[in-house]
């Protein structure tokens, strides 16, 4: 039974939707028990209202909330009793399994920082995040790779991209039941040499001491393809990856208007190009595939979007279920164990576990 | 009288392209005298056969040429006579201006690191690019922004970040008659604080001893909409942002002919797209705009695409001459200057005049 605690006053549609994917999650998912955060005469308001399995939802009350807009900072030093900081905390007690918030980013992920211990050899967590591309993947044909750091770790040096190479193969793995993801380094060329000296060392520690499915280098031209399976960088640049990837269709979309805005003929090509790209959207989106996972830490918490809604909500949950149940920090943590063992060959002992 | 040196060698179509632009400019542009360098017997067959000025135009002969595809350190250290160095030479020598070449980058810029001196004061030369946005800028109401580095400098300090602003704001202000270009950072946020340490101690720089209509902060969201004229970063970042930019109008269709190609009204609307983007692209190409400007040094160089024609390099040669008849070295130089004279207030000395 996969324990995953919800954050349930966290997203811009809390708590409606977030009790309502979790109501959905107790139905759909027969070994996950889902422990829903946050004001309990508030939660116990809406959850007897929908259709739920009792036995695999139940409620632990939080006195405060974090709000999107608070700075993460001040909002987690000034609440105790958030609803992001109890779940993170139930979890670190080991009453729950992984964690699933639509909450403040910041917020969030200084909760786990705050709570949570990094696997042993991991010195920085990273955020990744699914983004679709034209080549499809995996046993389940998923129309979306995976990118990390975005935003985690602003700097990350050859040992950090390594690791972050390592998560993301193994979640990637478990995740589009992909057995050797494609595991790229963003580079601003593909010729293992090109690069700032932390991308040029992780390429050869990623060649000589991994054993990843490591494709070497790929350049910006690459991303929207969907080349890599997993690709790699630190938190700065994966940002602004992300953010350009998030606007860019809508922009092509805007431009072609703008220029051409005389024509009928395009006119009507454009509002059939609209529609076709919002299903394509629908196909690709974050909602389908849960949100984005910190990694590196001892437990797994899965960052949905904060426009999340149930059916995004319950998404997330079957996503942090199966990772749990296919043990991804268990092998993330015997990946890093293994880089380093083969890097210092004379050391018995992992770095990070003093 | 704007003297215009050509390396007439360089780039897929050459010589026969670059040589027809070359004659071309002859004609269009009444105070340039263009120096065509590369062999004088090719460039000799090809010349009499076009409508050129002859006085306007001439052949300087080098015996030798670097392909595109030549690695640039041991291409140059092989040529010493390749039509590139040579041009960069005469350049050097005082015997011109400004200098446009299609083809190999990396030799071409080498060739002007090993025979050009930095402007005072300027550390890192920065190669800045052009890319289309929804926004249109200046009093030629321009429909692309300028973004650099785009790939010279890999790691860029505070100081080589703020030279890119002086810089890029420079260029701007005199191809894109745009008096006061909006210019900005580009970070993981909008935030002052925001970024990696060397945008962090940039942004405050150049908020408090610049000029410059310094923007603040813009993120990877910004960068298609066009809300700046001139977008600086490291050249790693930026070479992973052209090169998404690059591809990435194309795979939107792609993508979205891929997921349904089953529907009629869809592939309708994309073939109208497609010739929209099309329509799009030569309103906004680099062909347009002449190409890539290396900044930082005492004179310029202006490289255009390597798939220059004869109308690209036309205009390449046109943005040389504008840009060397309006001062633009002046103007870096005089930037640059006054942004050391502010900060060290008790010096006297510009740094790098020593």
């Amino acid at each position: 039974m996969q324990r995953i605690v919800v954050d349930a006053m966290g997203g811009d549609l809390a708590p409606e939707e977030i009790v309502k994917g979790a109501a959905e999650a107790s139905i759909a998912l027969a070994d996950a028990e889902i422990i829903l955060v946050g004001d309990a005469a508030t939660l116990g308001g809406i959850l007897p209202r929908l259709r739920h399995d009792g036995a695999r939802v139940r409620v632990h009350h939080a006195s405060q909330h974090v709000e999107m807009d608070e700075k993460p900072a001040e909002a987690i030093a000034a609440k105790p009793d958030a609803s992001i900081v109890v779940s993170a905390e139930l979890v670190a007690a080991g009453e729950g399994d992984a964690m699933v918030s639509a909450g403040n980013t910041g917020a969030s992920v200084l909760a786990c920082a705050r709570r949570w211990k990094l696997i042993p050899g991991v010195r920085r967590a990273a955020l990744a995040s699914v983004y679709p591309t034209e080549l499809r993947r995996g046993d389940r044909n998923d129309p979306f790779s995976l990118i990390l750091d975005c935003g985690a770790t602003i700097d990350a040096s050859a040992e950090d991209l390594v690791t972050f190479a390592i998560m993301g193969s193994a979640y990637a793995g478990l995740v589009s039941k992909n057995r050797r993801p494609r595991v790229a380094l963003l580079s601003n060329g593909t010729e293992a040499g090109k690069g700032p000296a932390a991308v040029v060392a992780a390429h050869q520690i990623l060649l000589e001491a991994t054993e990843l499915n490591f494709i070497g280098n790929v350049e910006g031209l690459d991303i929207p393809r969907g080349v890599a399976d997993v690709i790699v960088c630190n938190g700065f640049v994966g940002n602004v990856v992300l953010k350009m990837l998030e606007g860019v269709s809508e922009t092509v979309v805007r431009l072609a208007r703008y220029a051409h805005k005389e024509k009928l003929a395009w006119r009507l090509g454009l509002m059939a190009l609209s529609s076709a790209l919002s299903q394509l959207k629908a196909v690709t989106d974050w909602q389908q595939y849960g949100g984005a996972p910190l990694l590196g830490f001892e437990h797994l918490f899965i960052k949905a979007h904060g426009r999340s809604n149930a059916h995004a909500i319950t998404n997330a949950i079957k996503v942090a279920a199966k990772a749990h149940a296919g043990d991804l920090c268990g092998h993330i943590a015997r990946g890093v164990a293994d880089v380093i063992a083969r890097q210092r060959p004379g050391s018995p002992t992992v770095e990070g576990t003093a």
